[in-house]
């Protein structure tokens, strides 16, 4: 690795904020050509398969309140989401468990079939997009990004 | 640097996936705080912010299609930005040079020192945030996600 020359001449300060706005134009990228990708081979949007992969990891259903806190989009986004794909057959909404008043959305058989496609499809696009990096410079940059997070969420 | 123990034994496309989701993650925290702090601690806006450090930019200012394609975001979150700062005399709308018709936005003196300010704070934020990253971590990091962009760049 290069250490960058600038480094030297500048203050840490000017240096991490040269980083973050670094971090925000990948990830900012990747995300573009992912949401263009979903949009155009798929027909269907990144936040709808956000919501489809949130639904995934829980077989027993999550409240649309769970739901949104876990994706950061607003109640009323997610509430549309799960109402499309329950008008495709891929989501459903049942009981909670325990309580029957609260209403629960997961996805149905059909639901997790199409899902299991996108998230195929999903992992090789990065694996393509992120192809400039060997298992090592993944591993490194996994593991500085883990340093920021200590941070805040420390605070 | 421990090498992750899981690169060892899973595919590099699960690496490279759950990099993504540790980017997402790390860059999301980061937004998230500065958005919170811009809305408590300065009574603005990320997106606010965001418009101004464009318009700083540019001097001759710039035009409504060109911000909203500098920044992501729509033509009329864009407009409406510009016009709360043209009231509150941080921006204004002029002629564009060479071509009467159309208009260009840009930072009036206030909206500078306005702007100035805000970003001491953002600066003096990330420094804070990213402060478990040494200079030559930040260095490393740069770099890796610099690898990140060549990929995408050249599709």
């Amino acid at each position: 690795m290069i250490p960058l020359q600038k480094s030297n001449l500048e203050p840490i300060s000017k240096t991490r904020l040269r980083l973050w706005l670094k971090l925000l134009k990948a990830s900012s990228r990747i995300e573009g050509e992912l949401r263009r990708r979903f949009r155009e081979e798929c027909a269907t949007t990144l936040p709808r398969f956000d919501v489809m992969a949130a639904l995934s990891r829980k077989p027993d259903g999550l409240k649309m309140s769970d739901l949104s806190d876990l994706l950061r989009v607003s109640n009323g986004n997610v509430t549309g989401i799960v109402d499309r794909l329950t008008e495709d057959g891929h989501a459903l909404r049942v009981a909670m468990p325990g309580d029957r008043r609260a209403q629960v959305a997961r996805l149905t058989p059909s639901g997790l079939a199409v899902f299991a496609q996108l998230a195929a499809r999903h992992e090789a696009w990065l694996d393509e997009l992120l192809q400039g990096l060997s298992s090592s410079d993944a591993a490194d940059l996994h593991g500085l990004l883990g340093k920021t997070e200590e941070k805040i969420d420390a605070k």
